[in-house]
């Protein structure tokens, strides 16, 4: 019988954190690609454009003025998803019609003054900047709020509306869908083995070297066993923490430097500004912050579409959207890729 | 106090189906969208192309001849995402790292002889055609497979890299992850309430009425009370049914005919070719197909991305990727319009 061998062979794998499988049959890459070329993105965007409601001195849909800002800044979404006063939908008349009560805030964090920059072409202290806002508005809608989501979708591929830097923040009364599963799984690992799911994850991850992508004094990034899109990450601490607000100003720092690293290469490996989504998972919030959460450990997600090249994408439809997800190459190459690319940003070398 | 209106206050959802929640906050709908445009789509498509491998008389990429077809043709995919013979993985390490073998087939079903038409083109036989297909090679593969997953990726927008009319079908030696979820909620629903769970939902809906699109002697479409996309819908047999072969050949007619209506309403709303996602899901098969399964009840989902033109999808992106589904319209709005339309083509009415 033929010996197995991932990047030959069909398989699944388990995500124990989300719990879901993801099918990974690696040898499609050798399909040829007649699909949907993505419109090239070298349009180049002006540095400061006063029409632009995120730039600095603009005018804002709600007639607000921005400051003249210099750093990051951070201000209400104007058109919000959710808002701090919806009214209850009041009690389900059947199992099979269930609706409950929504209540939030959204926010919006300009990472820079300048529109025609982006995270990797920022300096280690402007993005630390950015990371101690991360910390202190987690702090703050927590403490009303369970659940903070921290999220950026860089690009126009993922449908980001604005090519200024900029991240949002939506804080919910409820515990959204994926942080439950990820409550669920961690709490579940903890009860069974007595360690946080992440840590020892972590810690196998650094053993076996093969998914490894960076690390540093305080941080890893890895392509995970299970990683769904073609070169998704997964960027933990070393140390075991809970929320972003217990960053040590050490860590805040590495951090920043860390993500420079890691987002330079996403650009160097197609020559281009990398789309993706990408958010923050920590332990919930609210009126229960201080119940035991220690089965968490806090992480980043980072969820880029291109496959091929600069213009051709993965898409998660069909198969992927009525059974499973599916990847074609091994969570292994794309680590492999990632790994050997440089850590200088390609639009600043040599021509 | 405010009294609630579902299209006025953001709440939540769940999918019982599926075990999911969804955001609902319709206002979003009022902010203006300036994101990405998709590419117009009026490119006119050849009758007939030599050179596309779908068509009568065409060489596919592993040197087979295409026969003249007149009517369906079904063939193996040339790039499989799933092949009969992968090894084993062996067994897993740590309870981190688990892999599982995966074998199955990939078929390609073409429904037409003509690159030119889509499903809402086609006449009733013609569609009744391609619906006996479905059924029987859910037999065929079912004898030897758990899982057979039809699905049709229409449109370049969902990953569609062929514009000849056809679908595709998966067959797996494994359930898929939402096959899964599925029998894990059918299931429970069964045994909790003594009846299967879509057919409980498919009468409640009849009396309901609001989220209904079509009705018809043997069928039902409506957009689910959890629906994600825009204008998703759920297309359920009125009759207990567990699986597509067991549909009677009145059934098999009637369903062509309502998914006709369905397809011409779709390519209505924004006046285009309308993309999506389709696929059907039944009672598992495989070597278990003599089980009892009659928590199952045969359905299938339409997941179409456009939210408010033939160019402006909704991006499942940050938010949604990160932390739960979001909507921008209240599945009544959306019902409303559908039903709204007209049900005879917009290409063929009077200019
Ligand atoms: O097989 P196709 O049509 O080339 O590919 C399309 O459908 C597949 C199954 O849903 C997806 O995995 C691909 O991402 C998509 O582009
Ligand atoms: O708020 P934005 O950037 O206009 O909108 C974008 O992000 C949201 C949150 O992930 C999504 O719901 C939208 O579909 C997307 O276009």
């Amino acid at each position: 019988a033929t010996p197995f061998q991932a990047r030959e062979h069909q398989h699944i794998r388990y995500n124990p954190l989300q719990d879901e499988w993801v099918l990974v049959s690696a040898h499609r890459m050798k399909r040829p690609w007649q699909g949907q070329v993505e419109p090239s993105l070298l349009k180049a965007v002006p540095r400061h454009d006063p029409h632009n409601p995120l730039c600095p001195g603009a005018t804002r849909a709600n007639g607000e003025v921005n400051p003249h800002y210099d750093s990051t800044f951070l201000f209400d979404n104007d058109f919000p998803a959710l808002q701090p006063d919806a009214p209850n939908p009041g009690p389900s008349d059947h199992p099979l019609f269930q609706a409950e009560a929504a209540r939030g805030v959204c926010k919006v964090l300009c990472f820079h003054p300048w529109s025609d920059v982006t995270l990797p072409l920022m300096s280690v202290p402007e993005i630390r900047a950015v990371v101690d806002v991360w910390a202190s508005v987690t702090e703050e809608l927590g403490a009303q709020y369970p659940w903070v989501q921290i999220f950026e979708n860089k690009g126009a591929m993922m449908g980001c509306s604005n090519p200024h830097p900029h991240c949002q923040v939506w804080a919910s009364s409820f515990l959204p869908d994926i942080a439950q599963r990820e409550e669920r799984s961690q709490r579940a690992y903890q009860s069974q083995h007595g360690e946080p799911l992440l840590m020892e994850y972590g810690r196998q991850e650094l053993l076996r070297k093969e998914r490894l992508v960076l690390t540093s004094e305080h941080w890893l990034v890895l392509v995970p066993f299970w990683a769904v899109w073609p070169f998704q990450t997964l960027l933990l601490p070393r140390r075991h923490v809970r929320r972003l607000p217990e960053l040590t100003p050490a860590e805040r720092d590495d951090l920043a430097f860390i993500m420079k690293k890691l987002l330079t290469k996403y650009d160097n490996l197609f020559e281009t500004s990398f789309p993706y989504t990408m958010g923050w998972h920590g332990a919930p919030m609210g009126s229960e912050a201080e119940a035991n959460w220690d089965h968490w450990q806090l992480h980043a997600h980072y969820y880029p579409p291109l496959l091929r090249s600069s213009t051709v994408r993965k898409f998660m439809v069909g198969y992927e959207m009525l059974a499973q997800a599916q990847r074609d190459l091994t969570p292994e190459q794309a680590a492999e890729r990632l790994r050997a690319l440089p850590e200088v940003h390609y639009s600043l070398g040599p021509k």
